[in-house]
């Protein structure tokens, strides 16, 4: 199994830690997106998205997309469970995750594409009140996420799972490459923060 | 189980229509929106997001949001099944839906959100730049989601899955309530929505 990937960014970090919880290792092909390895004719055949991660397995068939690869590795390597062991843990993981990626997600991913790197670039006509609103909104989600990290230790509940991964990697990525850190007050987002760093599945990745 | 509802929103729709097809009844309360219904500390409790759909279960555990609670009603009803049966179909069905959800879904959404009918209710201050770009990028995607159904039947593949059911509910609600109907040129497309509008489920919701 390869898995297309690209050092700084958030989704492929997903999958890395993902399997890296399961002991499993992947090989890894990291892409130049700068010089547009995945807008290319042979790598939109496997992704006609155009994005990275993409998990191509042994016959060629290709999984586009970062949480339908960690289904496929959770159903490979079953333990530990990050996506819920029965039908009512699995749609609360599933709730608490989609809130992150439908709310916390989309407002980081618009200071990015709106912000200075990007214009850079010249990728994107930068959209400054656009940038402004998901500046604002994901300000807005973090005080959520401490408020609910006040009432238990994990993103999705009592244990870690899909849900603080891909929390910790947009997190990470918005203090790193967005200049939106959240703010030293929010002690509760802090505290699971450094508890959940310290995994060494993150630590590595 | 009862179901927090709104008649004319896409996502409750998804949850019917996903219900219907496992022949499952839901007890549906329709909340009022406009009047602010899922804004008050009492619905809050049940889904900090103040959104629509809410599956609450007999002993008051709510599921706050629509992919979440098919995921429940999977379990509860395996058949049909609409989320994949083994762990490549499963990791397949998912990406595809997921993305419709990440590519289609957010730029019909700021085409929405910055449009004439969200700004008349004065809830969100539109962004003209925003609402074009989501309008393009609607368009665009319209265009993919046509050429590949002209290599499959279906969103994800060979049959009827989650990720149509998604698909349809977004394409239905761009057209009705955001002037983003598909061109009548894209056949592959058109053939399709007949095709999945025909089932019961679909035209019942």
């Amino acid at each position: 199994m390869k898995l297309y990937s690209f050092p700084e960014a958030p989704n492929p970090r997903r999958v890395l830690i993902f399997a890296a919880e399961k002991n499993l290792q992947l090989d890894v092909v990291n892409l130049d997106l700068r010089a547009g390895d995945t807008k290319r004719p042979e790598f939109l055949r496997k992704n006609p998205s155009g994005k990275i991660p993409v998990l191509e397995l042994d016959d060629g068939t290709c999984i586009a997309e970062s949480v339908a690869i960690c289904r496929y590795i959770e159903a490979l390597a079953p333990e530990p469970n990050l996506f819920g062991r029965d039908a009512l843990e699995t749609a609360l993981i599933e709730a608490h995750h989609r809130h992150i990626e439908f709310e916390l997600h989309p407002s980081i991913g618009a200071a990015w594409v709106n912000g200075p790197i990007v214009a850079a670039a010249g990728i994107v006509e930068p959209i400054e009140a656009q940038r402004l609103r998901g500046t604002s909104l994901t300000r807005k989600y973090y005080a959520r996420i401490n408020e609910e990290l006040s009432a238990r230790p994990f993103i999705a509940g009592e244990r870690f799972s899909i849900a603080d991964i891909s929390a910790l990697c947009m997190i990470d990525f918005a203090g790193a490459m967005v200049d939106l850190k959240p703010s030293e007050g929010l002690l509760h987002l802090w505290d699971w923060h450094q508890r959940v760093s310290r995994r060494p599945s993150i630590s590595n990745y």
